[in-house]
């Protein structure tokens, strides 16, 4: 700090009413090479962040001292070794580690590794995530009008913010048609540059099981479950076909949205090295009213937060305006037959 | 959803014992004209997303129904108007606001954009936020070797990042030596490009003070404050100079670091718009440990949170250590005198 690099045995005993006299050898400058050391009896002036003196083992604050005469300082404080500095090895000794591994580097880990002189890193790529939409009624967004039946694609782009979130780098592969061989031959193509593959499936029975058998023919091990116990999101596909991870997503782009959150989310991030769980922010709050769930399935709320009040926002599946509306959401466990107005859950909030 | 398009009044009073039957005369295709209509007595196959066929008011899940005879099935279950439907309307309707403004675009955001066929938006622009390093001892991260009292720069990447994160575009430029024509040169040349200029100052008080001097030369209406009540980062300088707020940090990297995070992550982001406050994850935890604080002071602890217990990490402010071993931070306030050890405190997580 800035003040006087002093040898500590130099001060024991002063005070304000028996001050130590000390002779004024020098100056540290700021990235400098040093010049001057540091004698018993001696002081050296010193600017917060200098290189301490040879010969010296702490440093007295400047509000300790003044300038008794030309040349001479007056401390009135004692000050033990090693006070008023920073060791060298005090931040980061030889062999220790600068960051924690399996997780994004944070603004505070990169200072400390720029501070180290390391200025590259190994690091895990960022996964590609390949993104199908299917289905023969759904265009592209920037489709001006709809004829009657057709939806405009609100599923993918979504998708796209929720992957580059989580640190990965999305491809739009386009809109399939409801073909199970343009399907089968799309995702094929695909298998070889992608990390993870999402389809976001048509939201009819139909196009649904068409996707299933298509991912079935893409390889081994092939479909780990068909339908998982959530709401929204039941009809869920989950598979891995030539060490490639693929995700079915429903239909209807908010269970799409909800699901992908759930578990697309987290799977992008362990593809990408991120071993740590990704922290969410939450808030606590009572429900403005019962939300009844069936046991056995995992309930997704969407829920608006005001004043410490969740009020649920019902809605088709189907409805966006539920996901647009809502400031996070609160997960009904399995377990549980539904929450009582009042009860304090947990809200996830959305950033 | 999948089933069959009916008049709702078709089907009242229908039940298992006493199912309706009703004449099949065509089916909904995805994406498709529709060149069917549902008379009295009639009903048209629909899938999950078809579009309701002229004279339909209703449709009964397939799960409802059986094929009774080629060209009939039999409903077992009645159905309301407008059951089993979604109104073309009930997502969004004309002069409804699709998404809330002043804050970042989420993914369902997005999507219920590219839903109603809005594909570009006017938005904030990214704010510019020009990043200065300044001290003769400040060498570039690069730099293998350090001569006595070098340190390299582990601000400003770290400062870059968290500018990143708040939606702004950072650009740095360089490291500035104690000199005060060259400095005040570089801080007016970048007032015509920037939104914001952060300076990380040199970390003794004769570079502390030439900085304020050298801002307050730079225009109107000029110094804030030099010096707020926060620990660490005492030594901050808040001022604005020719339209241009000014943020002047101290030169200890964590000092910094910390008053960045509290006082020009929220001024990045409202430079960019976002007039919500950002949502940052929390956690609540026991103290493991009292937590000293003067009054009249805001205090920003360190800690690490293990199992519900948040120990305090302590350490000059020089250290970088203290933040890349944190989990997160307590704040205690300013009209505290401390926290005693046991202490339910809000943590705020680092991503």
């Amino acid at each position: 700090m800035d003040g006087y690099a002093v040898r500590a045995a130099d001060t024991y005993g002063v005070s304000d009413g028996l001050p130590g006299y000390l002779q004024l050898t020098g100056a540290v400058l700021m990235g400098s090479e040093l010049d001057v050391a540091v004698e018993a009896g001696t002081a050296v002036s010193m600017p917060t962040g200098g290189v301490l003196p040879t010969g010296a083992d702490a440093v007295v604050m400047i509000e300790y001292t003044q300038l008794a005469m030309s040349g001479t300082i007056e401390v009135v404080r004692p000050v033990a070794p090693g006070e008023g500095i920073v060791r060298a090895d005090e931040d980061a000794a030889v062999g220790d580690e600068l960051v924690t591994p399996g997780r994004p580097l944070r603004p505070q880990d990169l200072g400390m590794l720029a501070a180290a002189g390391v200025t590259k890193v190994a690091a895990h790529a960022r996964p590609r995530v390949t993104v199908f939409s299917t289905g023969d009624e759904v265009v592209p967004p920037g489709t001006a009008t709809l004829r009657p039946g057709q939806v405009r694609d609100a599923t993918a782009v979504a998708l796209a913010a929720m992957v580059a979130e989580a640190g990965g780098a999305a491809t739009y592969a386009g809109i399939v048609p409801d073909d199970p061989q343009v399907l089968e031959a799309a995702l094929r193509a695909a298998l070889a540059t992608s990390d993870l593959i999402v389809i976001s499936a048509g939201s009819s029975v139909g196009a649904r099981d068409e996707t299933a058998d298509v991912v079935r023919r893409l390889g081994q091990p092939g479909i780990w479950c068909h339908g998982i116990a959530i709401r929204p999101g039941k009809p869920t596909l989950l598979a891995e076909c030539a060490d490639v991870p693929v995700v079915g997503l429903p239909g209807n782009p908010r269970s799409a949205l909800v699901v992908f959150r759930l578990l697309g989310v987290p799977l992008v991030r362990l593809i990408g090295g991120c071993t740590v769980p990704a922290l969410e922010p939450t808030v606590r709050a009572r429900l403005a009213r019962d939300l009844p769930s069936a046991t056995g399935r995992l309930d997704v709320v969407q829920v608006r937060v005001r004043d410490g009040v969740a009020t649920p926002i019902f809605g088709l599946s189907a409805l966006l305006s539920v996901l647009t509306a809502a400031d996070g959401y609160v997960i009904v466990p399995d377990e549980a037959t539904g929450l009582d107005l009042g009860t304090e859950v947990e809200v996830t909030l959305y950033h």
